[in-house]
């Protein structure tokens, strides 16, 4: 098989869901078809297709035949234009949207306002998955409260739990008078299943508004980016991950880093970084920018750095804010700055294990040292807000003096550039910006929380993104996993953006198979927290494939995961011919020895029993 | 490179250190030797090399000759002999040893009689990991407190926190009084540093018997298993994993099989399972046994299931019984016994989404449900008992109702037997037989800890020993991540064993890459938590390791990783010269923005200004 096949998924199809609010709104999601279950009488019955969150854009349209020399279409261009306080300037040679003068046009100013875009309705419809479907299919399934298995149950427990107004739930189809009285009628829930968060059960644009009002959560946008599929990053909704691409001084070319997006994008990354050092910089990022249907993020300092002939010496303000807004103005949606990492804490550093590792924090504490003065992205901090309110490009404060190593976790420069994100969130929330703070980094398990707690105090709850945590330091080669670890357990604290590491961090270069297998590593962290979290659906995934395996459905199984192309390569290679995907045993055991087997038999004389009575 | 280069460590030798109440005792230790530091002005020092911990047995010394044929040397037969309370016996051409009549010969009955046994110094000077050469190393190098790194000051501050007595220490070479008092001075605490769990800093024989003879912990000991090097489980040791082998109907012979025993020891398995369910199993766990430097675990039911033809009716006390004591006399340290599964509790697996997935607790269910009879193995549990503790086998007393899916986690069957496995724990000590409990299983995040607080309430603080847990049914084909996910979660809270999960689980049987991958998996989880745990000496591996990466020594960094080939080759994809392996970049950022080389270069700035006051 070769890779251009796996950018298919198997037995699905791409679904769209409109707005209400907004008709013009219509939500992509990637429908999963099941087969039916066979009941040992031969009676069947039909399983609902289960709908996933699809982070591919147009390219996960199996009627989409655009080229990436075309891009994709620029789907939110009319609701930013219909909004009318952006305006198109062009100058020399170049076009592009900025806020008319005195106008707030981010997404946090019209929250601020009461304001629902169709983007906070686009982001709300996204984070229900579908949910109103699969509810009303258990409803008509199992009226009964005494048929409903366990699983079923548990789930409308969760969805009682928080019950939303009950006009809203009329509103949707199926959802009577009769069927809220039924509902009323749960009391079983076991204690420990609550989870800490405060997730709702039923995600409205109101509720999308509010969070982003409060600061809680982000839209990244840039209104030069209308290719881009709205998505929200925050604590109380589905946990997001990055993906980084770029290409170095050493390698890749303009077409192949498009080839990554995709590829990572296809993957399942719901935000892409570009990372570029080298050559040609800005036109990588046009090409990536055209041609991405999730907010991309970059360092503009890297670029900067270029354009002073990697001299560090000789950054200076000028050359950052030329760069920045050379950035907002092609669409980037997202920049790290590393506006915390303060001169006094430079020296600090001396004394750690491993330094400096981040590339951003390394360039700005040298320029500190070698100039004696304050970092300049600190001191130029309300321009650089003012910049990024003119074209809704959100920021993610960097976090320059995150650890590089257990010995260095929650020491004293990385908390005190903590302290400084914050007071520059505030700063940057005056002028209407969408904010989010970076996070560590090496970190080991028991010191994840602090960083957790310390940053919803200090940073005002703010969005935390983080770059794993790697929980140990001894397995280079593995450390997708090291940082799954730590990124699954953050996530489930309330992270809510995973930035991925590759297993080839601290290594090398990662190539396409180490990012297909670093996105689904982290979508599989981020989905764990999802599910202790308490996102009302996101179990229901769970629960189909698990049916789909105790009824021995295998193309169901496969089709169901995260990579069903791996699934069903590793089921091949043991049983590989086409018979043994209906075979009611696996491979692991054998006929004789199949524990879903027997426990089926026993399911079956109980039914039977049953019946008997 | 083909795979028996694989079983080399590069840059690694044998050592042995002695015991001192039992100089008969030598435990083996992997060292890892470093390579010199060069500073800036040109100036070198020395690393210390690092001790690991070694579960490869003869093995993994250079200078072993032995073959598979002959097996390993029987290194515990003399200390069993000498104890005089065993007896040889010879009958249908079969010998073994078995405890004299009235002898309780376990580690056990000897810890609870405060005996000190050869087995416990050994695992008491494992546990230690060469600590004592590490700390004299530190204080030689760093004499003044206000000289040394926060990483070294960290080291020593844990060290101090639990101080041995001082004539301990003086009885170490080179802690005289001068260097205790230089200790006392010591004062800085990072609060968030410390850890929940109550690990003492320096693993002594009489710690190790007392912990035994608690319940608390356990060394899997055969005495028919004299080429079994001891070690302990328990949660203030070192957090412990286990590989799965093992042949099936469908593949698999028995060389095949000890070659993986090799493979899965060489990687860190620090026990091994024999899950055979095909034919020959009795000769395929004789070669495993002779060939085995870690305890071998078993599920007797499967063999006693194949007596009777694989027909589970056909089942009863009598064969189990002289299967039990079959795989006893033969060597087999440590049996999974599914007991705690009731007949009581089987309907109420009929509502779960997954029923039955555990092996012996299906066909045991199945067993119970033919007969309308209660499990034999809990009706015959005194007998069962008076066996094992015969030769002392441990047991592991089997979850045989895990949840199989998210949704049937911490359900009332799993609760429901977890008490029993408590009720049969605390009757199993009454014979000195040594106990652990098995766990789930697929269990989200946030019902972890309801699994571990509730398993060390209602089993008196025996060791748990989990499958996982998987956080989400969603990845097959990276289960050995949700796995390990959330075994790094479980094993932070007192989870004193993992039980791998390889990327083919649900899907096939694993290959030789699978265990590998598997097993280094599980040593990095495991290793997360002992950070985590604040096990005294698992973070001067990461140290080193980390100091290496800071100075570019990158063969260093290869070998003190878990598993250096992987890590060399990743980095030899990107940059495959030799002499980039001395290069002071790496290929992820190019020469001019590199953070390591930046950060390194404010710190020689910083050592410079220091000289100049």
């Amino acid at each position: 098989m070769n890779q251009s096949d796996l950018l298919n998924y198997p037995g699905s199809h791409r679904v769209y869901e409109q707005g209400k609010l907004h008709p013009e709104v219509k939500v992509a999601f990637r429908e999963i078809v099941q087969s039916d279950t066979v009941l040992p009488n031969g009676e069947t019955h039909s399983n609902s297709p289960i709908r996933v969150y699809d982070c591919s854009g147009p390219w996960g349209d199996e009627n989409y035949q655009g080229t990436i020399e075309e891009g994709l279409p620029p789907m939110r261009a009319d609701w930013i234009a219909r909004r009318g306080d952006v305006e198109e300037v062009c100058r020399d040679g170049r076009v592009w949207m900025q806020a008319k003068p005195g106008r707030g046009i981010t997404q946090r100013a019209y929250a601020k306002h009461g304001i629902i875009t169709p983007e906070m309705e686009y982001v709300a419809i996204r984070e229900n998955l579908g949910r109103e479907q699969t509810f009303r299919a258990i409803y008509d399934k199992y009226p009964n409260e005494k048929s409903r298995p366990d699983y079923v149950q548990h789930e409308l427990d969760k969805f009682t739990q928080e019950m939303p107004r009950p006009s809203e739930l009329e509103a949707i189809e199926g959802f009577g008078p009769n069927r809220l009285e039924a509902r009323e009628n749960l009391s079983y829930q076991h204690p420990s299943r609550k989870s800490g968060a405060n997730m709702p059960t039923f995600f409205t644009s109101e509720y999308v508004r509010d969070e982003i009002a409060a600061g809680r959560a982000l839209i990244p946008v840039n209104i030069n980016h209308p290719e881009c599929e709205p998505m929200i990053i925050g604590r109380n909704f589905l946990v997001k991950i990055n993906a980084n691409i770029g290409n170095s001084s050493l390698e890749s070319t303009m077409a192949k880093e498009v080839e990554k997006l995709r590829w990572a994008v296809h993957w399942g990354a719901d935000t892409v970084m570009d990372l570029s050092t080298g050559k040609d910089i800005h036109m990588t990022r046009e090409w990536i920018l055209r041609n991405s249907p999730v907010p991309i993020g970059t360092v503009p300092i890297y670029q900067a750095l270029e354009k002073v002939n990697g001299r560090v010496a000789d950054l200076n303000w000028d050359v950052f804010r030329d760069t920045l807004i050379e950035q907002a103005q092609q669409g980037v949606d997202y920049v790290t700055i590393h506006a915390g990492l303060l001169l006094r804490f430079v020296n600090f550093t001396a004394r750690r294990m491993s330094g400096i590792v981040s590339r951003g924090g390394s360039i700005m504490a040298k320029w500190c040292m070698i100039h004696e003065q304050e970092n300049f992205l600190y001191v130029h901090w309300d321009e650089i807000c003012a910049i990024l309110a003119t074209y809704d490009v959100a920021v993610s404060i960097g976090d320059g003096l995150r650890p590089g190593s257990i010995a260095d976790a929650n020491d004293f420069p990385q908390l005190a550039e903590l302290e400084v994100q914050g007071e520059l969130t505030m700063r940057a929330w005056k002028y209407g910006v969408q904010v989010m703070n970076e996070g560590p980094g090496h970190v080991p398990l028991h010191l994840i929380k602090e960083n957790m707690s310390k940053q919803l105090a200090w940073c005002f709850e703010a969005p935390f993104y983080t770059l794993g945590p790697l929980v140990t330091d001894i397995a280079p080669g593995y450390d997708h996993i090291t940082g799954a670890i730590g990124g699954a357990m953050i996530a489930q604290q309330g992270c809510s953006m995973l930035c991925y590491v590759t297993r080839k961090e601290h290594l090398g270069l990662p190539d396409k198979e180490d990012v297909r297998e670093a996105v689904v590593t982290y979508k599989l962290a981020a989905h764990a927290a999802d599910l202790a979290k308490g996102h009302p659906s996101a179990q229901l995934r769970d629960n189909a494939l698990s049916k789909a395996r105790f009824e021995f459905r295998w193309d169901d199984q496969f089709n169901l995961s995260l990579d069903p192309y791996k699934a069903k390569e590793y089921h091949d290679k043991t049983l590989p011919h086409a018979n043994a995907k209906k075979a009611h045993f696996c491979s692991m055991c054998g006929p004789d020895f199949c524990a879903m087997r027997l426990s089926q038999d026993i399911r079956n004389r109980d039914e039977k029993n049953n019946n008997l009575i």
